[in-house]
């Protein structure tokens, strides 16, 4: 039978690490102690035990396979079965995840990811630069003209903050259109196309016309508070309208960040926003402003989100949280050439020097 | 100028707690360096630090105040307002949150809540017995025999296993029409209604067609998992089909379990549910298979669902995560009439005393 491999870390398990791992494979599965499990339903859909490995004083690594039929094809069930009850298990992470080939066929993935950016944008090789349009409370015409000056210098994205949210359709219309009409502007002058993604929030039909205003719009894609809207909403939402999305990481510190709970960021940012069909991925990087709290692996990361997957696209990395111009190089020469460096703060801080600061980082990047 | 009031426990604070504090406050509001907001915006929309207090060797109680603009009027991006990026920072905790009444006012709460729930089940001043359909994989018609003997047994609630998915609609349309003829039929026999809730997960039209086919059957209601599907997307789903929800805690365990990071049981299970419109919220009660890993109050919870909130109707509380029969009526005893509690494995497990099991244990909780 073609399995889910989970792998978890248990710390200071109250019990012995064996009858633990069995306890996680039926609370996951089947939710019912084994006595109550009909035989033909557990050869079917019971999770087992493939391995308990000792990885240091009080921490175990346990693997558990799980039958393939219980996603159900859907990437939210697969989240759920993952991590659903066992959340509220004391001191246990998910640090490893293995998808059948089977399961990843039924996931579409990303609908543009990296190859459809780099297309988008012109730039073939090199590490892609991202701001950010902040804060919220300023004027269309402000953040417009950030927009503007970021994307004459050569910028590649132009994310939203995920503070701006509009009340009202109109007040999303006016700011989202002031800060499209920018970028159509520098792209007509240079010649470059900057791709900017809007954020929107919400529910219901508010939710549904933001994104077909921003369809119509002939924008490329949207910002999405992925943890806040679900996962699968979010990928619902996008893939409508064949827009893309950036999925960005607020609120799943909650998740990467605890050392003995939680997700590992290259499960939870990585992997399952790939198999869900994110097309850019934020996490914070190292040496930011918000700086990750424990020893997860930017590099796993980039690499669950860029590295082979089935046959599905790349999502494109980005690193954020708060990093510096001079930062994005760096980051460049650490990450290779497949990675988004976003920088927000920082620029905003250079006022009239934004179109030059941009344009010498973009040439230092390509020179990578 | 209203303001949301938000109290974050920090830990072993890596600076100083007030220093801290103006972080937290701007990084949730404007994420923006202070310097570079302008004055206008600042005096609108920047949360404000309302207080620091020592409570322990190295932990410390921030109040931070946040306008209530920034909200938007959305639980959504209420929840990412009160710990979206500072879900990344180290060692944070949201434990409190107080809403201003004009807040309050514009979320609708609960369409039915306790009180229309105690209409449909004719039960008007006791708590409430509830069970689960399980294990996935069983035959609708082995669902719907426990459904039938549950109900005929004057069981009052019977929610479906959050495993409980199915690819295709047929199969749901199948095993949710078995079971709700079952609650049917036990109601023509007893002269009183059960409560039955399907569990529905999923994106996008799949999940809008179960939603329609429980609401064209005439349910009251449905189970979903809201830290799987978001918040919001969860509470619109059901509103627009004037269906009411139960709230599954799948996932939360990452934010409730953690003593240092995440967000108190009282605020995310409690306060924002109710505020969102869940109807019902099941959160793993003391002394079940799941124990709760630290010393969040199973009575705050209580508190903050049913307690005074605005004009918002309570919500009903719900126990589970592993209580036995016995379990039930000492929990009843504990948190007083205005709660349900969740017997699930332990009820399966006496077979064909199922019926008789649950009519003591029903006449042992109005004795209460």
């Amino acid at each position: 039978m073609e399995l889910i491999r989970a792998v978890y870390q248990a710390t200071s398990p109250e019990r012995n690490p064996e009858t633990l791992a069995e306890n996680i494979a039926r609370e996951q599965s089947l939710e019912l102690t084994r006595a109550l499990i009909p035989e033909a339903i557990a050869e079917r859909l019971l999770g087992r035990v493939l391995d308990v490995t000792p990885l240091a004083e009080n921490r175990w690594a346990l693997e558990i396979g799980y039958p393939v039929e219980l996603a159900s094809g859907q990437a939210g069930q697969l989240l759920h079965l993952l991590y659903g009850n066992v959340s509220f298990y004391p001191r246990i992470r998910l640090t490893g995840l293995k998808l059948p080939e089977s399961l990843l066929a039924r996931f579409p993935g990303p609908i543009g990811g990296l190859p459809d950016i780099r297309c988008w944008t012109g730039v073939p090789d090199r590490a892609l630069l991202m701001t950010v349009l902040k804060p919220r409370g300023s004027a269309p015409s402000v953040l417009a003209d950030l927009a503007l000056a970021f994307a004459r210098g050569g910028g590649d994205l132009i994310k939203d903050d995920q503070n701006l949210v509009e009340d009202e359709l109109p007040a999303f219309r006016q700011r989202v259109g002031a800060c499209a009409a920018a970028v159509e502007k520098a792209a007509e002058e240079t010649g470059r196309r900057c791709l900017y993604l809007p954020h929107v929030a919400g529910s219901g039909s508010h939710l549904e016309r933001q994104l077909d205003f921003v369809r119509d719009s002939g924008l490329g894609g949207v910002v999405l508070c992925t943890w806040v809207m679900g996962l699968e909403t979010a990928a619902a939402a996008a893939r409508e309208r064949e827009l893309m999305w950036l999925s960005h990481p607020a609120m799943a510190g909650a998740f990467t960040e605890p050392e003995a709970t939680g997700i590992a960021s290259a499960v939870l940012l990585g992997t399952l926003l790939r198999v869900a069909g994110a097309d850019i991925s934020i996490f914070p990087g190292r040496g930011g402003r918000i700086r990750s709290g424990h020893a997860d692996d930017e590099t796993a990361t980039c690499r669950a989100l860029a590295g082979p997957l089935g046959s599905l696209k790349a999502t494109l990395p980005c690193t954020g949280g708060g990093k510096t111009l001079e930062q994005a190089v760096a980051t460049a020469r650490a990450q290779g050439p497949d990675c988004a460096i976003l920088v927000g703060g920082d620029l905003i801080a250079r006022h009239d020097r934004i179109q030059a600061d941009v344009a010498a980082t973009v040439a230092a990047l390509q020179a990578c």
